[in-house]
Order: structure tokens, then C-alpha cells, then sequence
């Protein structure tokens, strides 16, 4: 049985919702008024009053993410699995994330590395820091993230030492290159989401400079199937970009790599 | 400092190598042998006999799954990332997977849900189960994963209740979908890679019939991109397939989802 | 100096559109309302009576495919392209169209089989044709189209023999495959385009059937690229699917490609 | 039945070649020797010595490109598709091509120019003209190109007129930009096929000073399907990347467009 505040993720092909369980409580979709029963489980199926059936299904970690309150630009999920896997985020990590942004990011992070691990994430603007926390803590999720209304580069530094990993998705990025060489432990993973490419050269060229190897980029395309009896094919509309991925990892001053001759 | 057993990526733009640190150890590469020292850190670089020199880093998660001894084809990264945002693995979380192959999905498994969560790891022929698991183990990894040399279809089922999530790369995946939705908690995840677009369609028409709900199929691709002064493009040669992603939710038996017009 | 009649691209950045240059005449855009001079050359910049601007260009074939007046989905130039190429499309050949559509690709063909070829141009429904045609004499292409208002399976075959090339957009294709192997002549080429895998999948397997070898599919991915100072990259939206682009050609009955093993 | 000279397709799934046929002549394959007969057919199938089978087929307009012998890097067919539609490539066009490179692009060119078109192909290299000429040439085209060993930056540029369009795979294509204005027509079309994004960003804003409009960039991806009864996919490895593709138009000197702000 469903909780009262529990996130349920109402689903059907039309619409989808992200809500807290509420015993009796009446919500209001494009498709008409559903009103919760006192009992509730997932999988079951609830009919609004103008006759569209809504699924009660578990949200998946992609739905926190893509149902956040935006205030910028989201982390996308087809991203954010491949973030996760060439920064090795898993329990017990200690990570810094800059910009906090509308907290998509934020609150897949705080869900792998769990209570033994840790959370820094930056934010210049007031305004963007709290809309990130609300959606953050509203499902859930957090209490393993120390939050920053602080520009790095103005104030010297992150203020946090041995970091295993750091993820940067700021305008201009190579700006923080040095800080974060300094903030992360010998060997650790630095990774950027920018939508530019002349973002990627320079900050590549600056990771280059201070400190990194094994610099590599690339782009993530997720392509969607209809799966429909003799009417199988990918959707005719897809996302064409939301930004390259580059990452290095942390080498000693001095261990430039020879063969990656920007 | 880095302690006998630690994993090492070994790196050079040409060539890499996953290994345990041992303190005087010779290893041998394509390009000379490398001798460990007393003391390493990773960020350092080594240089070989024959003058060529390799980065001492960290693995990330990918790393893990890509240097995993194959006797089968391998989950890659790039599904990875989504199969776990997908499937919502995280900290705490029980999860069936099947087939265990070659144990790079494993590893990445029993590195998420920590040592609260639980994996249930199903295999057929013993040799690949007996690869995998020293695949895991020689990680580091696996202390929660429970191993079975079976096949579900043919014993009734999986044997385990109440899971949150599972995950199925077989050749006749449809087979398993009524297995499944019997150990899936209600509102539980259903995921599975298959090659053949054959593949997708039957199960689909059988997730559809068994009761899941919110079928969605994708393929993931992604490219990498050289970055060099001056001659900054995508590599000449990319994976044009590795597999299609399908993904469902367990909804309750008579629940069919009636737009979905298989 | 342009002739009356003489088609124009009027193109700024937000609108386009294919008109015929009459000297005097007054268009109304969608930013205003721009009055043609007595003398007008291509290069020139026409301003509307809002402060609009607009280049007056010569069209690219692309362009013509683009603004035919559309009843029916159209061929793309992304996919005409490869059409031509793989049925070798040029001076003088004989080709089959079937259906006519708009008749985007029956101006493409008519503009590439010049004088000496020959396009026929097969529709069922009285409409969509009368529609083509009004498209294809509009633009100044068709002097050597002949149209069929005719369903060629109904009526015993195309009718015409010993045909260069065959290009077949219909919803049921691999109907018409025995009667294409008929107007073809021997190692002649024929292509289909069909949205769907499972039309693919019945075509090539009586392409199989009825006599045809060197049977390949293609999917064709056109992605533009922003190139802005500082912010070049990828669009953000993409065509994600059109179609599935089947090629084979012609051999003798009885010679089945043994290694096609549908 | 086929006259002697006439080009040959020999295909099967595994091996392909393109060579004239020739009565009683005994042609060596990598599965063993072929000797043709003395009358033959496009659609017959021939065996080698060692019992494979070959398809006697007609080239396409793509064979004909990939089978010229190549001495440089080729243009390929999933590009000229697109190259010929935007540079409104027709019978009895205009054209200047830079560098002829093996050809490969010249032949079609020539094919769909026509009698009544002409081909202006420039090369700075002598061995690869030759190699050109002789490609083209063995493939029976040609008769409408004049060559020239030239560069026409250092001569004081194309030495031609009132040019329809102007296609340019050089490696340092900005330089070229000046000439192509003075050599084209107005309102003329221009094509640059670049590797590198750097070319195509120096090219670009180069075109925007010199006087060109409707600048537009993009990239064209094929990816082969596998049709096979219970296996149907994408082919694992596809090509990633050749080229960008960077189009434009003449327009008059200081009709810069406002809104391309590089």
C-alpha cells in the first residue's frame, strides 16, 4: 500500500505527472479531475472524471530528473547515465557538481553515493540554488548534499580537498579547470557537459595545460522506437543536441600527455 | 599511496590495462614491460623498456565493465548508463538480472544498490557463470550478489518475490515475461537489450499481454569526438549498434494498456 | 536581369518562399509586404514595407522538392539523394514512379533524366495527381513525365517494358514487386522507401522471392550544424525518421541470392 | 546482351568488382577465377573455379564512385546525394569542382551535367589528376570536363565566368572563397566538403565577408540495416563521420546577412 507522500509517477501516453500520495486528495489534469482513493498501490489504474485512465506506476531516477522544477537547462537522463559511469559516482564518492542548476543533476548524484558519501554543489544565483533544493528535497533526496551560493573563481577555490570527482556544467568552464585540479584527489575524474563546441576546445586545451589526461569527448543520441504491430519504426522527431561530454582525470603537474597535441 | 591490490587503468593513447598494484611487479605490454615501484600514486606515469609511457589512473565504472575477460558479448556502457536511470538502481535496491554473461552489467549492479541492496544474478551455462564470477570478484565487487546456474523457465520461476527491478539480455526474452511480472513488486521496472528488432516486437506483444504498462523502446548511440587544434571532429568509425533498450512497468493483471495497439 | 516567370527562393533566416518574379508585383510575407522593381537581378536584397529584409536566390533542387503545395508526405531531398545515386538516375534513362504523391521527386527525376529520358508517373487517387502535375509544370519540370492514373496491381502490371529504374513509395510495396520485375530490364534497379521495419521485412523477403539480389537497406540522418562564433553546434531538434531507404536489382528468375536467408 | 566494354557489377554479399566485360576473359577473383562466356547478360550469375557465385549486375551511380582507384580521400555517395540536390547539379549546368581528387565526384558530375553541361575540375597535384582523368575516363565519362593543373590562388583564380555552381574539397577551402565569388553567377550556389570543424568555421565567416548568404551547415549519416528473418538490425559498425557539408549563395558585395552574426 501506498504511503501518504509517497511520489507516484501518473502515467498514460498523453500526459504524465510526478505527485506526492494523498488519501482523498483531488488532482487536476489536462484530461479532467482524479481523486485518490484512501487505498492506493502502484500499478493500479485511476479514472479521471472526464474518462482518461491514468497508470500509478515507481517513478524511475530519469523521472525525478526530467520532472524537476526548471529554472535552467536540465541534465538530461541519456547524459546522465554516461556521467555517472566515466566518473565512477557510486556509494561512499565525495563529489562536487557546478552549477547546482534546477537540481536534476543533484539529486541522481545524492541517490548513488548514499549516506557514507558526500555532495558539494555550487551555485552563483540565489534564485536558481532555491528553486534546486525545493525540488531536490520535495522528493526526497539531499540530505547528503551541502549546498554553495558561491562563485569558485571569485573566492579562491572550492574549499574542499580530495575529491574523487567533479562534474562542471557552467558558460565558461575552463575557467574552473585550475580549482578543481586543486579540489580533486591524484587520479580523480573531472567531467563537463557544454552545448558549444569551441567550449570543449577550450577547455580542453586548459585541461591540458593544468594537469589532466586521458581527455576525451563525445555526444550521446537516444533514439525512440514506436514498438507497434506493422507500424514499427523510430519516432520522427528526436533531440539533435544538448551538449558534448568531455572528461580527463587528474595527472600530476608536469605529466602532460605527449600525444595530445592541442 | 596506493596498497597492493588496488586496481590500476593503465593508459596511454594507444594502448590499457586493468591491473592490481604490486610493489615490484614487471608487467608486460605491447610495448615493453613496465616495473612497479615501491611507492606509486595514481596521476603518476611509468615508462617501459622500450620508452613508452602510461598514466597510473583510476577506473571509472566503465572501466570495470569494458576490461571484464569476455566470453560473451558485454553490456557497453552507453546502455548501461540508461538501463540503470531506467531501471532505477540505486542504493538499497533488489534486482534480478539474467542472463549473468559476462558479468560487466553485474559488477556495475553490485556497485550501485551498496551493500543494503541485493542482486540476483541468473546464468545457464556454467562456464560463462564461472567467468563471470571471478570477473566480479577480481574487481572487487560482488560482495551482494547472490549467483544461480539456472534456468527460470524451466524451474518455475525465479524463486525470489517482491523485486524492484530486472533486468533481461537472453535470446528469447519473451519467454521470461510472465516469470518476471510474477517476482516484480507492483509498479516494479522491467528492462532488456536485444539485438534483433524481432526480438523487441514479441516481447513487447507479450509485456503488453502479461500486464506492464508504459512500453518504451530506444537505441543509444554514442560518438566520439577527436578534439585537436585545428582538427576537431567525430572519430571516422562509431558503433552503429550494439542493441535496443525496452523498458516497462508491472501493472496489475487486466490493467492492459489500451492505447497501446499491438 | 531575371524574366518574368523565372523562379525566386526569397530567403531571410526566419521565411522562405518559391515565387515567380513579375515585375510590380506585390507578396505579401509573413513580416510585410514586398513590392518586385522593373529590374531585378539574383544576389539582390528586397526590404518589406516592415524593415524586413530578404534575399532573392536561385532555388537548389532541394528547394523545389521542399514547396511543392503538399496533399501527401513528400520525399526528402536527405533521402533523393541517395535514391538517385543507387538507381542511377541520369540522361536519358527510362524510370518508373509510383505513387506520384506531390510529386517532389517526379520534378527531381524529370530535371535529371533530361530530354531524352522518361519518367513514368504512376497515382491512384485522382487528386494527389492533379495536385503533382499543377506542382511539377509549375516549377518547369515534366515535359518528359507521363502520368498513369492507374493502380497498377488492379490493372495487370505497369504496362511498360524494359525500364532503367524503379522507384516505389506506396504503403503495401512488396504488392508491387512482380509486376516491377517485369518492367524492368535485366539487371535493372529498383528502391522503395517505407516508414515502417515490418514493410521493409515483407518487400525484401519477395524482392527474395520474385527475383532480385544485392537486397539493402539504409537509414539516411541529416543533422544541421549552428556555425556562430563561439556557438557552433548541432541543432537541438532533428528529423529523427522518414523512412527506411530498400535497394536490389534485377536478376534472372531462378538465380536467388543463396546467402539471403530470409 | 552485354558488348564488350560495357561495365560489370560483379557482386556477391562477400566480394565486389567492377570491371568491363570482355568475351572468354578469364578474370581472377579472391574465391577463385571467373572466365566469361560469350554472350552475357546483366542478372546472370556466374561461378568461380572454387564454386562461388557471383551476380552479373549494373553499377549504380554510387559504384561507380567507390570503385574509382583511389589515390586520395573520396568523395562519398551518402555526400554527393546532398551536394547534387543543394548545388542544383542539372543537365546542361556549369560547374567547377576543387580538387579533382581520384574523381570520384568528377565522373558524377560529368554524368549529370550532360552533353550540354560542362565540369571545370581544378588540381594542384599531377599524380592525382592523372589518376583522375584515367578513372573517369575508364568509366566512360568525361567527355564535357576540361582539367586543369592548377591552383588558382596563386594564378589570379578560375579563369571562368557566369559558373552555376562551385563545389570545393580542398584543405584550406577559405582561400578559395574570393575566387569562387568573382568566378560565380550571380545568385550561384557554393559547396565545401571539410573533415574538420575549424575548415568549416574559417570558411564560413570567410563567406559572410567576401558575400554570401543562406550560409548552412551539416553533416550526413547512413547507417546499413541488416533485413534477415528474426535478425533484423543495424549493422554493428558504421562510418561516423567523413565530412561537413557547408552550402551557400552569391549575393551582391555588401548584401551581408544581417542575422549571421560570426
Amino acid at each position: 500500500m501506498l504511503k501518504e507522500g509517497d511520489f507516484i509517477y501518473l502515467y498514460n501516453d498523453k500526459a504524465t505527472y510526478m505527485i506526492p500520495f494523498q488519501k482523498n486528495y483531488c488532482f487536476s489534469t489536462h484530461k479532467g479531475n482524479i481523486r485518490f482513493p484512501e487505498e492506493l498501490e502502484f500499478g493500479d489504474k485511476l479514472i479521471t472524471n472526464m474518462g482518461d485512465e491514468f497508470y500509478i506506476l515507481k517513478p524511475t531516477l530519469a523521472d525525478y530528473m526530467m520532472k524537476v522544477k526548471r529554472r535552467t537547462t536540465i541534465i538530461y537522463p541519456k547524459e546522465a547515465g554516461t556521467i555517472i559511469l566515466e566518473l565512477a559516482i557510486s556509494s561512499g564518492k565525495r563529489v562536487i557538481e557546478i552549477g547546482t542548476g534546477s537540481g536534476s543533476l543533484s539529486l541522481l548524484l545524492s541517490s548513488l553515493v548514499g549516506e557514507s558519501g558526500k555532495i558539494y554543489s555550487f551555485e552563483r544565483r540565489e534564485e536558481h540554488l532555491e528553486n534546486a533544493k525545493k525540488n531536490v528535497k520535495k522528493f526526497g533526496f539531499g540530505n547528503n548534499i551541502e549546498y554553495f551560493l558561491k562563485d569558485p573563481l571569485a573566492e579562491g577555490g572550492f574549499g574542499v580537498e580530495e575529491i574523487d570527482s567533479i562534474f562542471i556544467d557552467v558558460p565558461a568552464p575552463w575557467t574552473l579547470v585550475e580549482c578543481a585540479w586543486q579540489a580533486l584527489s591524484n587520479g580523480g575524474h573531472i567531467g563537463f557537459l557544454s552545448p558549444n563546441i569551441e567550449q570543449v576546445q577550450k577547455t580542453a586545451e586548459e585541461l591540458h595545460k593544468v594537469g589532466f589526461a586521458r581527455i576525451r569527448c563525445m555526444e550521446i543520441l537516444s533514439r525512440g522506437i514506436r514498438i507497434k504491430k506493422n507500424l514499427t519504426r523510430p519516432f520522427d522527431r528526436m533531440i539533435g543536441h544538448t551538449g558534448y561530454l568531455l572528461f580527463a582525470q587528474k595527472v600530476k603537474k608536469g605529466n602532460a600527455e605527449l600525444d595530445f597535441s592541442i
